[in-house]
């Protein structure tokens, strides 16, 4: 395959969708925990993580714009907090169920068979099932000029995860925990670790580290 | 472990980095060819490409503040043009040794073993040995407030990728061309396929796709 930018602009919507999508890589797929001001709890899920800095410690969601996941949005901006829920693998398909356009008054914990849990005074829903729990206050949003995406920013609040998935030098290995992650909008992967390198330096070959 | 806000504050510098990192789990490792306007090519390893939209095909790509990588951002925005290639996993180390801060007037395409190629008109380089080629527009580039990171985004100007790991929707299947991914900073993984759904309803259950 060989397209230049007119020929991408004219292929089939949802074939382009997949396409772009998928070409982009391989990234989480997380469930976003968001409680309405009325008390109602939502989950969805997301393949747009982002890692935005680690001191303060930051993560961003994308937003596209006129989605389902606006039910999402609203509840973060409104109630100050979220949770982002990483999944053992094998319940992928699960997961890619919440991503149906639900009634607002349906609980996507239920329709899709996830337990709610809450935990101490943070009023966001977790994912009891989840292996990474994080509870996430909204700091920002900011729109992209270039398509109305809206990048939402948040503050690790609170990171509840097994120990033994963590190493001594504080590196997640994300095979040993099992960890879900998927490829564009439909497909789901697992991991497989191949190396880890010491920091590069110009003058000596990169070292493995244990992971 | 459990760690709260004020806690994840006060962890030793790297073991922080270490943990943000990777926690936000696995995405692609692209290495990004660039050329300065005096010629001199410039190739580097990137954990943060964005999906940002399909149509127009837009990524993005995140740059830290006073990283190395500078070079990379200086070159694509003086030159209009960069490219993203995603690598076979096999070549993790060669893709880590990128990282190191070499001097400007060393390519890392000698440097790590990767070889320079030339498509059309585009003027920036392409590495041969990559599974997925893709010449950027540059388009836009925006600062967030929260920490000074810049998003860099692109449009896709042309994408050049083999028949073979491609199906008839147009999904590209990561397992079937062995891309490489990446956990955090320094952690390389490949991926296995676990299913592919149809678009998810609320009153049916989803149901398995080619992939």
């Amino acid at each position: 395959m060989n397209l230049l930018e007119s020929q991408i602009k004219s292929l089939e919507q949802r074939y382009r969708a997949t396409l772009i999508n998928s070409l982009a890589g391989v990234r989480p797929a997380v469930l976003v925990g968001t409680r309405s001001l009325s008390g109602r709890s939502n989950l969805a899920v997301f393949n747009s993580l982002i890692h935005i800095g680690a001191d303060p410690a930051l993560w961003g969601l994308l937003f596209r714009p006129a989605t389902v996941r606006r039910d999402t949005l609203s509840n973060l901006v409104e109630t100050g907090v979220y949770t982002i829920n990483f999944m053992p693998s094998s319940l992928h398909r699960s997961v890619h169920q919440t991503s149906a356009k639900f009634p607002e008054e349906v609980s996507e914990f239920q329709a899709c068979g996830f337990e709610e849990e809450y935990v101490s005074d943070h009023a966001a829903p977790f994912v009891k099932e989840a292996i990474v729990k994080v509870a996430m206050r909204f700091v920002s949003q900011q729109e992209l000029n270039v398509n109305g995406t809206i990048l939402v920013i948040g503050a690790l609040h609170q990171i509840m995860v097994d120990d033994e998935s963590i190493n001594s030098e504080g590196f997640f290995n994300p095979e040993k925990a099992d960890v879900l992650t998927c490829a564009g909008l439909d497909a789901y992967t697992r991991v497989v670790m191949t190396g880890r390198w010491s920091y590069a330096r110009p003058d000596q070959p990169v070292k493995p580290l244990e992971h």
